[in-house]
């Protein structure tokens, strides 16, 4: 008897092949043939999951932004103590900001998104959402901050959060280009919340 | 007797044949070959001043570069008096965020180049060379303010200026993707230098 096939690993192993190819030859490379291949798979047992490459890539990137939601969880759920609105930040920026090889990886794949978003609204959506997402999470943290009086209450928080993901998102490519190493990226994110905060204790 | 070539004339002709095809079908889309019919030159033509692809990308890139230089220079020289400090970082965010069709060609242009310099070391040199322009633009400017009393002397220009330039150029991928308008993405750039300078006068 055959055994069951596992659809969500399977689709799964799909969205790392996708990744892969994105690394090494750029997102235009991707062909569901070449998808398949890359997954030890059938063109047909791709296909059973995805009709056309806009559908792979549209998984593809959302795997990217669902995992680094759950490894921003789970390394907030690590700590011992529960984290302050500002070190919540943080760790947004130090998940963002690609600090080693797999990191690197992920975001040179993200970026590659972004830049393919431009002439493509499905995918745009996609980066739209998870933008929306880190603007909401760093405005209830500064929010929160407030009602702790952490921070100045008169502070506009959805504002402040629309600079502050924009910081985040922008270091990225200065890190990937070498313009900035990922701790000097990360030193820029620590002197804005200086300025917003004050300096850390 | 056949006319004198302009060479810098025909160099930029290039440059311009180098911006379609990228905006058109992208930065892997470029070819010598392409690059002379969509300049209406013959191949030999280009490749007297371009040996090879990444030669004739860098000199496309570092025509973006000037331009824009020079754009910023020619709208801060045009104002019926000498801007603020504020006026010309403000200026600077203007001209990065693209607000009208060919601002916005050029700038996913520019974005193209920056995702391609993620692995083309001979573009991350160009690319960083223009960050560290703006950075160094606007270090000046608020030193300037800090000379004049518009800005608290006891905050650290360089620092400032970091997450200045890192907003202003992070708000362009939002904008080429219709995550936010340019008036909404000069409106988050407003907001910073309102947190800084204090409510705009």
């Amino acid at each position: 008897m055959p055994r069951k096939v596992d659809h969500e690993q399977r689709r799964r192993r799909i969205a790392q092949a996708v990744w892969a190819i994105v690394a090494l030859r750029g997102l235009e490379a991707v062909s569901l043939r070449d998808v398949a291949a890359e997954a030890g798979v059938s063109l047909g047992q791709v296909q059973h999951y995805f009709k056309t490459k806009d559908q792979v890539l549209r998984y593809a990137g959302q795997r990217l932004v669902e995992l680094a939601g759950e490894e921003l969880r789970r390394s907030l759920a690590a700590r011992p103590e529960p984290p302050s609105p500002r070190a919540t930040i943080r760790a947004v920026a130090e998940q963002t900001v690609p600090a080693t090889p797999e990191r690197r990886a992920g975001a040179a794949v993200w970026y590659a998104f972004v830049t393919r978003a431009v002439t493509a609204p499905e995918l745009a959506a996609l980066i739209a959402d998870a933008w929306a997402g880190t603007h909401v999470l760093i405005g209830d943290e500064l929010r929160a901050a407030q009602q702790v009086g952490e921070l100045d209450a008169r502070l506009d928080p959805a504002a402040l959060a629309a600079t502050l993901q924009t910081v985040i998102d922008g270091l990225v490519p200065q890190v990937l280009v070498g313009y900035r190493t990922p701790a000097e990226a990360l030193s820029v994110v620590d002197h804005h919340l200086d300025l917003l905060f004050g300096p850390a204790r």
